[in-house]
């Protein structure tokens, strides 16, 4: 059996935080940023050094495929994304990537050859910062999206993904063209839990039954602008202050004694925004997820209703601009995940994922799962995120295990 | 007696909204913009054409002067000032300068000659829209403040005040230097309501009985970043719910029935503001008047702890910024308005200035008071905002006839 080694993963993490370091103590790595390719062309040429083939798709994903004996298998795939959020930690996304490098590097010490290709992935644009909307690498490559329109998406400098990715094909000029939707026979994915679920429980590994569904909202409260000195409240339709009420009334839709909606205002401006000028706009963002889909219907089909009932003196106008529901991943790869687990002997449980992943939209694609580990306070999309050694060593340990048992039990 | 002239008055209304006039209907006239400088330059080639005396300040306040028979008075001062907000309307400030040239201008029509001079003035900046702090004309000409910092006071786009003060006096070359604090006579400035008092009881004329007084104080909450799909509500320190808990507490100490409290919140910024993060950070600032100074005290001294009692996981820091208690003007003067008003059939009423004024720094430095005009629906420092032909004329008449009646009761 292949054996991960805990320093040689970590010295890859510490090895890959240098690149966008904030010096802060996390990452700022944008999608395909001057960082973000030293870190492909690093990958591959460790890729490369083992004989393996790099391949980079029209969207950027970049490919590193460790060759099995049957050509004719589609491969197992692993990876995660390699960007990062602005201020963001040293493990979100590369992780994923390291767990599945490592993962393929014990394969090789321990001289074990798979029937299926192995192949690691390094989704590009994960976090959707540099180039809006979130995780469409993986879902151009499954084609959930068209490339056309986000090939062409502009970073807020004016500089095309396209541009970038023809940067990285550049500088990685040993890899090969990869057709988009090329088929995978199976997806695994490493990510930090982004929670504290695991570390308070003491858990090694979370065995991801599904990503949970969202629904975003965007709300508007228009009053009228007026003289902080001068207008009697009689007389002003303050937009802050109908925009509190909204906000108090949403939280009470969205109480839950169980702590399982997660419900967040995460934009909210005000404006004109002067000391002594009554506001009269307020536009904010809800951001409401739930692993069932019932409650995801049934609150977010109140939350028109109940901001309109919330404001007193001032007009309001709700848009909705997502509705995802869950996606559930296979029991089949979570048994198998978990059956690698107690061979090791590590504690793990089922949970959903809270935040959305690449994974959602491979799922459709090809059989999929997700493996969690503890992150530090459960924080994350911070420059305090923080994984050990021995917990990033683990979910290593996990990925190698269950690729080996898919190549296995996975038919052709 | 002189008569004003409705349409005169409103026609140089309508001229000097030409210059910074934003194509909706309001004007953006930042102090010593390119503008004001030519609204500046257009008054005093009218002064010099009536054989007036034209002054310029170091801190770019413009004086002119009508002669009067005893060369040993100090002047009768009248004006207010030229600049505005960014979106701000056609009346504010200017209409009280104007009435004052409409004044000068009537009496120079009748013939009558006072025996103190009669100066215009035009306070620069008095906005604090592109120099901070607001009214620091007046301030620095009486000597509340100094004058060498703020001259220094650069724009958001690192032009100086200094510099901005020596484009005026090259384009108004026929200027002379006045001297900071040369004494005043008296000082009576009329300006828009900028509130809805006067129209709403139909009432002509406001006498103006203080400028009320003012605490301002800025608010900050921390809290902690976090993923808004994972972070369980128990774990979460969101700044932005807390400080909805200390606005809701901060209203309930505000409230006031007799509607005499003034209690805006006019800037609230949320950060990170991101859809998906739960936010770290509040900053609102908090703008506070009442007429009493007991009522100002003794509810601004209690915003430390009622913001401090009303975080319930995060930390919340608050500072006060100002704290200015009312300036009263002295009853003498409201009379001789009072008197005037009565003498031509004018309805009038006693009321404090709910906004501040140039007219704050004057009073403690000469006999001072103030006028208001009504202002349709209240509006102000707004590009709808609206005075009609007839209500500046009444204003403005009574500027004239409370200057001839200050000229007879004012001794040397």
């Amino acid at each position: 059996m292949p054996r991960v080694n805990a320093d040689r993963l970590w010295h890859w993490h510490m090895r890959m935080a240098q690149l966008g370091a904030t010096g802060r103590g996390g990452v700022n790595r944008p999608a395909l940023s001057t960082d973000d390719i030293e870190l492909h062309r690093q990958l591959a040429l460790w890729a490369r050094e083992r004989n393996f083939v790099v391949e980079i798709d029209a969207y950027g994903n970049q490919f590193m495929r460790r060759p099995g004996t049957d050509e004719n298998c589609a491969p197992l795939v692993s990876g995660s994304h390699s960007d990062s959020q602005p201020t963001g930690g040293r493990f979100d996304g590369i992780s994923g990537v390291l767990a599945a490098v490592e993962a393929v590097e014990a394969m090789e010490e321990a001289n074990i050859v798979t029937r299926h290709p192995l192949e690691i992935v390094i989704w590009n644009n994960e976090e959707g910062v540099r180039f809006w909307p979130t995780q469409m690498g993986s879902a151009v490559y499954v084609g959930h999206a068209s490339l056309h329109p986000l090939q062409a998406a502009v970073d807020p400098q004016g500089v095309s993904l396209e541009s970038e990715v023809s940067r990285l094909r550049h500088t990685v000029d040993f890899a090969s063209e990869r057709s988009l939707g090329k088929p995978f026979a199976s997806y695994l994915e490493l990510h930090i839990e982004q929670g504290p679920v695991l570390e308070e429980e003491q858990i090694d590994i979370g065995i991801v039954t599904s990503i949970q569904g969202t629904r975003k909202f965007e709300v508007q409260v228009f009053g009228e602008a007026a003289h902080a000195g001068t207008t009697p409240s009689k007389n002003r339709r303050d937009a802050l202050i109908d925009a509190i009420n909204v906000v108090k009334a949403l939280q009470e839709l969205f109480y839950d004694p169980l702590d399982l909606v997660r419900f967040t205002i995460g934009q909210f401006e005000v404006k004109p925004g002067a000391l002594a000028v009554v506001p009269d706009k307020v536009f904010f963002t809800i951001d409401f997820r739930h692993h069932e889909d019932g409650v995801l219907r049934s609150l977010g089909d109140q939350v028109k209703a109940v901001c309109e009932d919330a404001v007193k003196r001032c007009d309001v106008r709700v848009r909705e601009t997502r509705n995802a529901l869950s996606e559930v991943f296979p029991e089949s790869v979570q048994k198998i995940v978990e059956k690698a687990c107690s061979a090791r002997g590590y504690t793990y449980r089922y949970l959903p994922s809270g935040a959305g992943h690449d994974a959602r939209y491979l799922n459709p694609f090809c059989l999929s799962g997700m493996v969690f580990v503890p992150c530090h306070n459960g924080i994350s999309h911070n420059e305090d995120e923080y994984v050990g050694p021995a917990a990033l060593a683990k979910g290593a340990q996990i990925v190698a295990d269950t690729l080996l048992m898919l190549d296995e039990q996975l038919a052709l």
